[in-house]
């Protein structure tokens, strides 16, 4: 039998983007060892349980040496002291990747951590989600058909880019290449803003004295509206704060935009409102029909 | 066999709305014959070969003579119009309803145009919907273990507002009673504010000028965001105006709520970021569980 593509990797946080990235490549058949890190050790011994991970460990030397590639997939405000943690161990032939939701900041930081080490770092994020968290939110097809970005540093060896991105690529992914500073300014409008959007909106009506009587009504389309709301308030607490910038640059450019509907409404002009509307109605059709398509190319594809 | 509850039901607009109604009469085995009018030939054309209505007529009088109950299911700007046309052939023993989104200046409409038969005219909204328009959208579930909102006024007789609910019920419907001041400040709140919002979010993207690089990685968050800006404009813009004055207010109390979060994001202040976060998350899984109790007791109480 010839020897796995990965004979160890490591995964620091095994929650639902580490274990089912760890699922995922188990079920390829491609990995030897899974060693799982984390802060907290109920979700450690959980993950193993699951058969998410082989190994639980609680040292990090351990888990470094001898690992094939390390995955970052802890809250991404925790990932300068992760690297930090593991720079003292880490040993050529060891690529380390990420799968934060921000890039500039992770970038910043792992320079900081690892030095003159940054050349192992090849900083991805796959594009795939659920409300769950934890190990036992983790699915085996997670990535099957979505996009992962990898935005390589200009130090990294192109077989080490290539690596990470055959990883993804044997959990179902799509890869995707962007500079760290193209991928923020992208999900700081179509992820990092709804989000924000979302919570603000169920937070200003659940704060209202009339909230039950509210929520009674409350239909398909606001739970629709509403759905990532229900995501994990330290996660995107993180992500705005490390998107920051982006993300100030996107809710002005969005604050602009009500202030002119509002204009509009107050004003009864009916023919600007509906030219709003149907904009993006159409807009949003049309990107709906390019995803059916590529769906459908992923499934013939994937036949 | 004794007689249908109903022997004759007329509704103007044939869509998604009126269509689904008849539907769903028509199933419980509850009327004589359903009578459609409509402003498009072939809307109606399209609703009979769908057996939708059993009549397509073009004259308001012979919808209107010998209906037991008439439903308004057309764009709610129109239902002055269509009141209008109704009254003179409007004799007692005929109720009026409809189906509009927004209720006050239903009201005011249906006192303008019905006069001194006023007390005929029992408001109602049954909170259901699908993107989808026309009668191909129409289905004969729309409206099981929803609920239909009833606004009745002091001239109604409670007959008729029973009759009214009773056809709803025999829907499936559950039946709430509102004031029409009250509807109009709930729904604008949960549900034509975060219409605007979804428009203001696609129509912002995609006139950026790298929109297309941008929808590329829109993925599952922004799909259900916006997922009610794929709605009727023309309806939307109509309702928008129908209910300025609460979704001005609603929006006005948004925008703060935005301006607050933009503070706390410019100052970096994550512990008060993610206190709006988690209040957000707290207050939609508390919702959710509810509605899923609801939905619960409902499959009981059918089987």
């Amino acid at each position: 039998m010839a020897p796995p593509l990965f004979s160890k990797i490591s995964i620091f946080g095994v929650g639902l983007i580490g274990g089912s990235f760890a699922l995922a490549l188990k079920k390829a058949g491609v990995v030897g060892k899974v060693v799982g890190v984390g802060r907290s050790a109920a979700s450690l011994a959980r993950a193993k349980e699951l058969g998410i991970v082989d190994i639980a460990s609680t040292s990090v030397e351990e888990a470094v040496q001898g690992a094939d590639l390390i995955l970052l997939a802890a809250p991404v405000a925790q990932t300068e002291a992760i690297l930090r943690s593991i720079e003292p161990w880490l040993q050529p032939g060891t690529v380390v990747t990420d799968a934060g939701s921000t890039k500039t900041d992770v970038v910043e930081a792992a320079r900081a951590a690892l030095g003159t080490k940054i050349a192992q770092f090849v900083p991805g994020h796959p594009i795939a989600g659920r409300e769950q968290n934890g190990p036992d939110a983790a699915i085996v097809d997670l990535y099957i058909g979505k996009k992962t970005v990898i935005t390589p540093l200009r130090e990294n060896a192109e077989a080490d880019v290539a690596r990470v991105a055959q990883a993804w690529e044997l959990c179902g992914a799509i890869i995707h290449k962007l500079t760290p500073e193209e991928h923020d300014r992208v999900f700081a409008s179509v992820s990092h803003l709804p989000h924000l959007l979302a919570y603000a909106l169920v937070d200003d009506v659940a704060r209202k004295p009339h909230a039950d009587l509210l929520f009674q009504y409350a239909a398909s389309g606001f739970r629709d509206f509403t759905r990532i709301a229900g995501s994990s308030p330290e996660m995107w607490r993180d992500i705005s704060l490390a998107n920051q910038l982006a993300l100030l640059g996107e809710l002005d450019a969005y604050m602009a935009q009500l202030v002119q509907l509002r204009g509009l409404l107050a004003e009864r002009n009916g023919k600007a409102i509906e030219a709003v509307y149907a904009n993006a109605q159409r807009a949003r059709q049309n990107w709906i029909k390019t995803i059916e398509a590529a769906e459908q190319q992923n499934k013939q594809g994937g036949d």
